[in-house]
């Protein structure tokens, strides 16, 4: 059985909806369909959740609000019309969103909360509608049947861990297709509770995991997550299967195809995903699974890059020896909410990376004075912008020539690393460059394994070598 | 004006003394010697310093101390007699040492101090006689008399920043030679204390430092520092000339030429220094210098490795993400005053590599169990043993290729890296490898850049070049 998730493009028109229902229909293990709420359909359409948005923004200040009540419907009666929906179905959806709107709610953001959920609510509604009218056996399901409940702030609910119990226990005939609203959840009290991030994916991987779904089918607008970002290099390779472990390294620096953080359910069910795109179905798409389930290892998956870095280097004499320091200065960055990426540390200097983003309303200076008063360093440099390079694959590390590969296309670009980081993940190697450099050098490394939109062939380690490296590594390293 | 400092293998025997006093005389620059005890003569003979400590044992046991002060005599009378120094002046040695043993002190360990560093002291005023006999205007100069100030605990002296102030008015006249006992101060009760570590080295870098010497001379019994152990490769390449920062690199790492924190002083005074041998010393030593002192750059100074390192490995999701995590980790090895050397850091790992010499007496159990209940990590694993090896060299760093010229040989050699560290030190890459693997690695990074106990020509960047190499480096990065 196949967990369906469609996201906001799919679904912005009765055109791709119709693709949808296509994509639903050829395959019989498709059996429960997540949706989100309808999504742009050209450049400079408004998605209908930021109207939902705004909508409660507009109540919160008691302005006026037909107008946008008048946009949201349009778009649901343009997606009926198409289908030839009868009028009273959209009639439905503006009665329940009326409703929603003034109901109580213990504050603004469960407000906020519950108007941005009735985006993929309603639908779900319709869809529902649509895929009978066409001929499917369609029943509209929802979080709270299911018992997929959260807990949380308002807008950042977590999954409760009791939900995947209940979830398994969801009774569904045989050839029924569900609809699923992604995007929320409800609490203990019966509110509604909407995920910080990732959506509707969140919702797909959840019951994913709950029902134990044999994959989870994660369709968008790209044909497949690419080996390198299709910004900086032309027609990347696409790749075909990579590890859960893979898609995070990658996610991490740079992939945005959709957020590391959302699929974690079914990265914790083991429930093998397949970013495929809705307009072109044919496509193999991306698959992402347990590495026990992967076919073949590659040394290099793929190349990710991110240049939002900035670097706080101290100098000390006999800092690595001195006890208690480093902890010192990472109670001053808790103090103040900052976390770091990597610290590289020698026997006088110590580097700590991060996230430049972080750095805002005073706190760089903050931090700068903290450590200059409570640790007072021989030297404080803020170094400038620079770029991190993921390089990441299964097969990558803990081999003879694992570095070497990287490096070596490096220094023939004519680049210089300001740092190198192997070592603590066994899948990936960092490197820094400066900022202008970035470019250049994921080209280098690319070019370097890959050509003609595909890996080079020695590039893949076959699954039968790999076990066995697999268990040498265990014995000396650990895996 | 040269400090020159003489070890305890220099100053063993009549025969070697002479070769002392030959270095001396030959150069009217060597004005101030500072002397250790005498040491080996032999393999299996026994060092003054172990002989005094073991008299101090016998005291505070009150066992029988006839014969051990009979072996200690008898090798400075031995040395007396070489040079027909009249008997008087080995009774007044006993003499002086007698009423050291019988005075009284604050603690244990202040005995033991004051009885350890009469080595020194006798060996100062014995030389003295000798010098004089032997026709050079000498005169013993002690601690007390340049005000050689210093504090902390009985056998952990620090030397009192005060005290270069005073041994910089330190009068001495034209063609005079001091001699000076090394290894002890006096503290503000005018208490005798020694230096930890280093011994007499500590002594000649603090009398650079306060004389403002031209050059400090160290004295011991190789020729030179060399780039690489000679014990992992033979004839290595003689280090000529290197900077403070690389022999502080290498020294952490396992050269053990002298003690790098011995020599801080000399380094603060920006003093250059100069490793000679008292058996050879027309042979041109090793010279360490500021940076700005170099007469060119190398890639590679030095290949320093040291194999007594474990790691923890931590894995949980997000781990970067997780602002305090690391320190609370940290606070809990400054609890269990534990330091560590690296810390490599993922996504969802952390790898903790720490000196397992101090993971004794249950610590490591402890910490592992501190960290399993107050971090809670998914997994935690203790990685097997494995070393370390520093690639030093001002040159080596923020150029193109820096880290092929390192790893390239490393791959054709068939080793496969554990850990790879550059960001931090801008004059060191840190590897890690299999235990099994450090002397071929060595070997492999040896003999890639080095041929016929020289260095390749190409790895000597020109002093000219350095200097506007060195200059972007600060626009863009730090030097």
């Amino acid at each position: 059985m196949k967990i369906v998730k469609f996201g906001g493009s799919s679904l912005s028109s009765g055109v791709q909806i119709r693709k949808v229902f296509q994509i639903v229909k050829s395959d019989p293990e498709r059996r429960i369909v997540v949706v989100s709420a309808p999504g742009k359909r050209f450049k400079g359409d408004v998605k209908i959740t930021d109207l939902l948005l705004k909508l409660a923004e507009a109540i919160l200040n008691e302005e006026k609000t037909a107008q946008i009540y008048e946009q949201i419907f349009l778009r649901y009666q343009a997606i009926g019309d198409f289908f030839k929906i009868p009028r009273s179905g959209i009639e439905q959806l503006k009665e329940h969103l009326y409703s929603v709107a003034q109901a109580d709610y213990p504050s603004n953001d469960f407000f906020r909360a519950a108007l941005s959920a009735q985006g993929e609510n309603m639908s779900a509604h319709l869809i529902t509608l649509i895929f009978k009218q066409l001929g499917l056996k369609a029943r509209l399901l929802t979080p709270k049947e299911v018992g997929l409940t959260v807990s949380g702030e308002a807008r950042k609910a977590q999954i409760l861990p009791g939900s995947y119990a209940k979830i398994a226990k969801t009774k569904f005939t045989d050839n029924e297709v569900l609809i699923f609203p992604g995007f929320f959840g409800i609490t203990k009290n019966g509110l509604i509770n909407t995920f910080s991030r990732g959506g509707s994916d969140i919702t797909g991987a959840i019951l994913a995991r709950g029902f134990g779904a044999d994959l989870y089918e994660n369709f968008t607008d790209v044909d497949s997550i690419y080996a390198v970002n299709p910004g900086l290099v032309a027609d990347p390779a696409p790749i075909k299967e990579m590890t859960y472990n893979e898609m995070r390294e990658l996610s991490y620096a740079g992939f945005a195809v959709f957020h590391d953080e959302a699929i974690l359910p079914a990265i914790q069910g083991k429930i093998p995903i397949c970013v495929k795109n809705t307009n072109r179905p044919e496509m193999p798409g991306t698959k992402i699974v347990p590495r026990d389930k992967v076919s073949h290892k590659n040394k290099i998956t793929g190349i990710a890059s991110s240049h939002h870095f900035q670097a706080i280097y101290l100098h000390r004499y006999l800092i690595n020896r001195e006890v208690g320091f480093t902890a010192k200065i990472l109670k001053i960055m808790a103090d103040l909410n900052i976390s770091y990426e990597h610290m590289p540390s020698g026997i006088d200097d110590l580097t700590i990376i991060l996230d430049k983003n972080q750095l805002t309303n005073g706190r760089k200076e903050k931090l700068t004075q903290r450590i200059k008063d409570e640790i007072q360093p021989d030297d404080l440099q803020w170094r400038n912008d620079y770029a991190i390079i993921m390089v990441v694959g299964e097969g990558l590390v803990n081999r003879v020539g694992a570095m070497a590969d990287i490096v070596d296309p490096i220094r023939d670009a004519g680049i210089s690393l300001t740092m190198v980081n192997q070592g603590s993940s066994e899948i990936s190697i960092m490197l820094g460059v400066r900022p202008e450099d970035e470019q250049k050098a994921v080209k280098a490394i690319y070019n370097d394994h890959f050509e003609n939109g595909h890996p080079k062939k020695e590039l893949q380690i076959p699954r039968a070598s790999f076990k066995s490296v697999s268990k040498s590594l265990i014995a000396n390293f650990f895996v």
